[in-house]
Order: C-alpha cells, then structure tokens, then sequence
C-alpha cells in the first residue's frame, strides 16, 4: 500500500483520529485515538484502564479478535467548509503484546510524537497494530489557516 | 434511550462527529459529518455530490442499507489530556428522502446549527437519520479551556 507523500504527512503530523471496529455480528465502534505510523503500519496503545473506560477498552480488543478489518480516519474541522480534508486509511488489526521485540519501535515512536506518554508505562502495554491496506483522501491536506 | 444534560449539550454544541458504519460483511467505514439532533434523533445530510467523494457517499449509503447498526463519536482532542473527552452514540440508521414531510425540521435544525447550510439546497437531499439506543461517555464534557 503506497500513502501520497501529502496523505502521509497529514497522518504522520493529526494528534488524533477515530478508529472503526466492528464485532462479529458488523456492530461498528469507534473511538478517538493517538497513533503513530512506523513502516506503513499504524500503532496505537491500549488505555491504562480506569474503571470507566474498561467496557470500551475490550469492546475494542474483542472486536479486534472478532474481526480484523478496521478503518482509521484522520480529519480536521474548520468553519470554512472549503478547507476541510481527510484521510481514510483501511486496515487489518491485531494486538501486539509487550513482550514482542517489534514492540520497541513503536513505543518511542508514539514518545517522541506524544510527551505525554513520558508518563506512561507503555513497555508494559499490548498495542493495537493496523497493517494498512488502503488509503482514500478528500479535499486539503494541508490544512491552511482560516 | 437517554442522554444525561451534560451528553446532549456536549453532543448538541460539537461542530463535528465521526459515523461509523459497516457494510454486510462487517468490515468498518469512518467518515466526519456534521449533524443535528432533535428529539432523540441524530441527523445529517447527504453530501452534495463532487466526483471525488462519491464513491465514498455511495458506500455510506449502501453500508446502512445492508447494516442500519451505527455508531457516532463525539469527542474534543486536547493536549492538556486530563480534559479529553467523548460521547460514543450508538443506534440504528435509515435513509430519510426529501419529499418525506418529517424532512422539514432537521433541514431547518442543521441550517440554525449551521450558517454554511444556508448555501446549500438541504431541501432536495436526503437526511441520514440515526434512532439513538445508547449513550455511553468518558472524560470531560464541559470542554474546559487549556
């Protein structure tokens, strides 16, 4: 799967992008999340798990088990509706535990976009991995000043 | 189903959701769309129709004919990630066609929702309309400021 040079740097520099998951019966699920994207694959970590996330959290794993297909869109809002954009990315996900050696890689990929995991024990957590399959964009990429 | 006060203004005052469908088979879609709620009903318009993003329109469309299971995510992105958010909605989507007299009020919601609709013909488009089931949240909803 090729990104256009404009597609991948769209992905590369969004802080967030929401994640479609279905279950076995095709229920869909989606959720925001940070990611980075190391080797046409996108990584994002499973949540430390606070109470109120758990039922959301493995929603998403077991969905994941259920069904692999996934797609990740990335997208800005604006008011002037002619610079809008997005990109659509269509992918097969599996969990990537942390005992894994090609877990190293991505965590200080997900350090070095995020300061905020500095504060978390990402050694320690499973990652979601999305293989990329294909990859569809609308409008600006480049997200001008309004 | 219901929202909480706090769901739905969070949910009415969001510029932006991501829609999350899946086709026959299950495998996932994501778009973002702009949408109204009223009485208990998410809706939002077709799009006006550039070549580019028909095929996309067109996949939207015929996922929720084969699979009316919809799920909407609300969320604000922050850096400051003591104060993220969301709203996830889930609940059953059909396609409402312009001449249905119910058409009237989400046309005129979206327009007081949003000035960029009173450019466009609303009047001649078909309306996703989303019957809400569950509501669950997460996070910050009052949006503070960083």
């Amino acid at each position: 799967m090729q990104l256009s040079e404009a597609q991948r740097r769209y992905v590369e520099t969004a802080r967030v992008g929401r994640l479609a998951t279905a279950d076995g019966d095709g229920r869909p699920h989606a959720v925001p999340i940070c990611y980075t994207l190391v080797d046409e694959q996108i990584y994002t970590p499973l949540d430390e798990k606070p109470q109120s996330v758990e039922a959301t959290e493995l929603r998403r794993v077991q969905n994941i088990r259920e069904n692999p297909r996934v797609t990740l869109v990335v997208d800005h809002y604006t008011e002037q509706w002619d610079n809008l954009g997005w990109v659509q990315l269509r992918g097969t996900a599996d969990i990537l535990s942390a005992n894994e050696p090609t877990h190293d890689e991505p965590v200080s990929a997900l350090r070095a976009k995020y300061d905020q995991y500095a504060s978390h024990e990402l050694e320690h957590r499973p990652l979601i991995r999305i293989e990329l399959g294909s990859a569809r964009s609308w409008g600006r990429l480049d997200r001008p000043a309004d």
